[in-house]
């Protein structure tokens, strides 16, 4: 067995006794420390550990934190859980990485005081047993200061006194010598965790937020006009009229011309046609420029400080790729992968071809000058005002990049929020939360039913996953018409949009496609849009009939339920109906409890008894309860754990129901009614 | 955000660049490498992790692994399992820790290969895409030797060549410039786990035996007598006969006269009263010395290879603690803590008191010294041929300190197994597994329902404990004869021993109070036997009605069966009866499958219908197959997923079937038959 083997405990160092003390199992913990936990300033974190020692003698155990930039550490006495398992919390209130550990020690006088407290009981209490603990409390005095000194000493001098053994024992089990005890305990012993873990702590809108992407182009009041920036302005009451926090637009930039895409994704653009806007660059710039037709940089300024008056924020759109014609290709042409005939090697995934992209080469021995530029491409940007970003396709590009990245970036401006728009293999998706992208698109777009909607939200909340990875629900996306939004109808696109507005306290929808519930795909069997706004411009009269209504609806009662602004308290409740899913999510001092019932059958009334467990609620056995519909403004008085529920999407597909407790006197009653 | 924060990602390391490869969630791997996981020699260590890149390129994954004296890792490709997952296995043959790692790249040729294919089947083919392949060729011919180098730039020269497309298509493709291409893959970017994990590889012994119990000084031939050694010898042949693979020894030591136990644990022992083993030390010894009335070391020596001889081990007892009349009392009073008035502190549990056992002060500033001379017990003993020790209370002394005396000790004998006797809270359980207990007595001993022991075997078998922890299943032990045995009869301790050996590779009784049946506890509500042989000398007559041939017969079985020499394979089988309990076992070639059925009830007949998926034990629908009851004989053509199965307890309790296959020939049937 060599030292190696059991790195710290085969061989023992050299000048300690090891602790008797184990600290393992702390929670949250990504990979052991490899990663940071997220959480946002306010936000509550709530750490476990395993403490314990061999035998039986008390241990006690602190959660130690502090933010990065302080000196001291904050201990937080833990509560014991049972099964030597330990639990405490602390709540960051600074924009900058948290540190935390556990540490544990066997407590010699509380084992002492419990065991004296049984002789007492079984009266075999003798002189010797209190001269124990009068060594145990000066030694405390040795540790202590002044007046504390002073009064552990004078408790030592009476445990060991001429008085009786009886009044002695008084000395012994004294409630304040207890606390001066424990907060002078004999430390030396201590087990701790070998390590400092980070929390990652970002603004509440990495967490929380209503997102609503359109395109600029397309923005235009009249028709046939390619929209602008002050157009978005013109856009912003609209939006946020309908209570959406974040306004996200495609790249603004240049779009290269060369093997540029036609309408409908042709392969050949027709004169005038406008290319995607994710082919970034030409002539006129790249990552650092604007289209010129979408105006200039001073219209950007204005369009962040109007977004700003109207309580929106904006969000850009990162796209690490290049048009043929970008800046880069010519001024760093060892930022691309060259073909040995001399080309650039264009985006492919055989037998698909995509020249008119050229991606960045990540691994180009001048990888440093490349990641750096692209940092700076950032900094530009956020030097704009602009503090979230939506990264197109991050999973393309390597982890490591990005946590470089993200790091950087948010040393100077900690109030960067990024979304990653990766659809891909779940593991790959987790390991870019754990490089620190704030939140990330996930495969609700695909999740329809009960069941698999279960399951997803369980893993997404119920395990380890939560602490790294952050939802945010979209419906819809310029990429995804969902293929239930293609035949479901209104009832459909109500549906999915209650369902992502209440199961994650981040999502988006990508209009005015969604709320002028557009379901027309390119061809039978695709989510590709027909006539899609990234390879065209389009206009949208924004009076036709549309969800913009049901969508404020939802979006106020958001706003209104901090239930909704985390998804730590999410609940499913059992309802004897396929097509009814039921859920309810609520604050931690229950002040605010919300139930939402959603029909998944577009087409037909579903009803069903619902079992919603009371004691969580808070609510007695027996006690009434109102639920409020904050949707369609139904009230009802519910009684006990079933209560029949029956929704017609005709009308709305889901209730939104604030559980209103406490109907003890008549006045709360008439509040109610 | 700091370094630190982000250890490995936040900042770039001076030099490389980072690898795109992420290797994570390795198993097995306890506590992520703090502990080594345990295997026996020639027992596969499967080997999984996630490993993957970012975007879609082809991963190629190896486990390295090697033993840990010597210098040279071996490779073995990993199988990809789907969503990222891959598996490889390897089989320590040497007793001593074998290191371990997983390794995984971007595999530029395969990526390139795979979407060639794609071209082919296409008809997209061009000139250049087999020139980028000619520069990987000649790029691994640069990383190859002699031959392997010449045959990759003649295929090089190949694709580069004169030949037609289709023609140079055809060397592209070629499997073995693919296998050349595997072997000299440019692994630079690599990425690594980052940390070896260590396997603790132990002989098989540590993994699967039956033991026997019995105290020495009851086993002498007549009654009356004090036993000795030498009757122990005798009685080997007994024991031997029952197909125990060890014998294990209570304390031989001296046993102190201070504040002797008497009979039945009376407080003050009677004249005559011989005290309790555990009690070690008097004047004519300690830890390395015998009770003079057990014999000589000359005995001891006689005894070791007796046992040899017939096929058993011996296993002793380590106990450490000492009675007041230890010599380390006076020669190392420093090894004990002292109360304030000079007294030295004697166990105790308040309100209870043991004084006649001092406990040792593994805290003493003395440590050193005294961990040194526990060692040295040891030693002593393993240089007597010992190397099986059952480790008694180990819950109650520091972890650390076992960590490094059974390091130490396997140090110089890799041979050694520990059985820690530890009955204390799980994660306490936990961590003596972890810091290197072969093996651990468990809760087993308490576990009667089926839903009990289901879910106990469940959290064994197939959760990462097993990784850590091996579990020996004992019915009864001298401090516990369990309620069950007390009034279920012979039925009852047959069923019990029927579980105990086929659920748990290690497993072990305490006799002859286990094959006598003997059910009498102390007082009603108790578990400790009524005249325990710890506090007196028993005599047994082998003659009389007992369980020998039974338990002969299911050692047998165990000895015959290597399905039941492990418990990875456990599964449990649907059968709707709640006092009938079924369970698999099989090997990993499926060359032996063994079915087991227990009656958990003793008085009554129960029957049921048993479901046994058939696909896992190879065995196709419509197929017969035969059972065989190894235990009571019977035999049965089986079909299909259910059949019935009755059990009457008054014959015995349990039938263990084997699963006899192939049943395809007129011979299989009459060898079956």
């Amino acid at each position: 067995m060599t030292t190696s083997a059991r790195p710290e405990g085969a061989r023992l160092a050299a000048a300690e006794r090891p602790s008797r003390v184990v600290v393992e199992g702390v929670s949250p913990d990504v990979d052991q420390g490899r990663f940071p936990a997220k959480r946002t300033v306010g936000e509550k974190a709530v750490v476990e550990a395993d403490v314990y020692a061999e035998g039986h003698d008390a241990v006690t155990a602190v959660l130690r934190w502090r933010p990065e930039s302080a000196p001291e550490w904050t201990e937080v006495p833990m509560e014991p859980l049972g099964n030597d398992r330990w639990r405490a919390a602390f709540t960051p209130s600074a924009l900058e990485p948290h540190r935390y550990t556990v540490e544990g020690w066997v407590d010699a006088f509380r084992t002492w005081r419990a065991g004296l407290a049984k002789k007492v009981a079984a009266q075999q209490v003798e002189a010797v047993d209190l001269l124990v603990g009068a060594e145990l409390v000066e030694a405390a005095a040795g540790r202590a200061q002044a007046a504390q000194a002073a009064r552990l000493r004078a408790a030592a001098a009476a445990l060991r006194g001429g008085e009786p053994i009886a009044v002695r024992v008084g000395t012994a089990l004294d409630e304040e010598v207890a606390l001066l005890m424990a907060r002078h305990a004999d430390r030396s012993g201590a087990g701790r965790l070998g390590r400092e873990l980070v929390l990652d702590v970002e603004r509440e809108r990495a967490r929380y937020g209503a997102w609503y992407e359109l395109f600029p182009r397309s923005a235009a009041a009249e028709p046939g006009r390619h929209g602008t920036l002050r157009d978005v302005a013109a856009r912003l009451p609209y939006v946020a009229g309908m209570g959406f926090d974040v306004i996200y637009l495609p790249p603004l930039h240049p779009i290269g011309c060369s093997h540029r895409k036609g309408r409908n994704n042709a392969s050949v653009a027709e004169p005038g046609d406008v290319g995607s806007p994710w082919a970034i660059g030409g002539p006129e710039g790249g990552h650092t420029a604007l289209h010129p037709e979408l105006g200039t940089m001073d219209d950007l300024r204005w369009l962040v400080a109007r977004a700003r008056e109207l309580g929106l924020e904006l969000a850009l759109d990162l796209a690490f790729q290049c048009s043929p014609d970008h800046p880069w290709v010519k001024e760093h042409p060892e930022w691309f992968r060259r073909r040995p005939d001399g080309s650039v090697q264009y985006a492919e995934n055989p037998p698909k071809k995509y020249q008119d992209i050229y991606p960045l080469d990540f691994e180009t021995p001048r990888w440093r000058e490349l990641w750096q530029a692209l940092l700076g491409v950032v900094a530009f940007w956020a030097a704009e005002g602009v503090r979230i970003f939506r990264v197109d396709n991050p999973h393309t590009k390597p982890f490591r990049f990005w946590e470089w990245l993200i790091a950087e970036a948010r040393r100077a401006h900690p109030d960067l929020v990024f979304l990653a728009e990766a659809f891909t293999r779940p593991k790959v998706m987790h390991q870019l939360g754990k490089v620190g992208f704030s939140q990330s698109y996930t495969y609700f777009t695909w999740r329809n039913t009960k069941w698999e909607l279960t399951e997803y939200l369980r893993e997404l909340t119920k395990t380890g996953v939560k602490d790294f990875f952050r939802p945010s629900f979209w419906p819809n996306t310029p990429d995804i018409l969902p293929e239930p939004l293609q035949w479901g109808g209104r009832a459909m696109f109500q549906s999915r949009l209650v369902l992502a507005a209440t199961l994650s306290a981040s999502y988006g929808i990508y209009g005015p496609a969604y709320e002028q519930m557009e379901a027309r795909a390119r061809e039978a069997g695709a989510e590709e849009y027909l006539d899609s706004e990234k390879y065209e411009v389009r206009h949208w009269d924004l009076e036709a009939d549309s969800l913009r209504d049901f969508i404020g609806r939802v979006n106020r009662i958001r706003r209104e339920n901090p239930a909704l602004h985390a998804n730590d308290s999410l609940a499913f409740h059992r309802i004897e109906n396929e097509q009814l899913i039921a859920y309810s999510k609520s604050t931690d001092d229950r002040s605010d409890q919300l139930l939402v019932v959603v029909n998944l059958d577009p087409h037909h009334v579903q009803s069903g008894w619902l079992e919603l467990p009371l004691e969580p609620l808070g609510i007695a056995p027996g006690e009434p309860y109102q639920v409020h519909d904050l949707l369609g403004g139904g009230r009802y008085f519910w009684h006990g754990v079933r209560n029949y529920v029956e929704i017609d999407p005709r009308a709305a597909p889901a209730q939104i129901f604030r559980i209103r407790r406490r109907l003890r006197t008549e006045r709360d009653f008439d509040y109610f009614l």
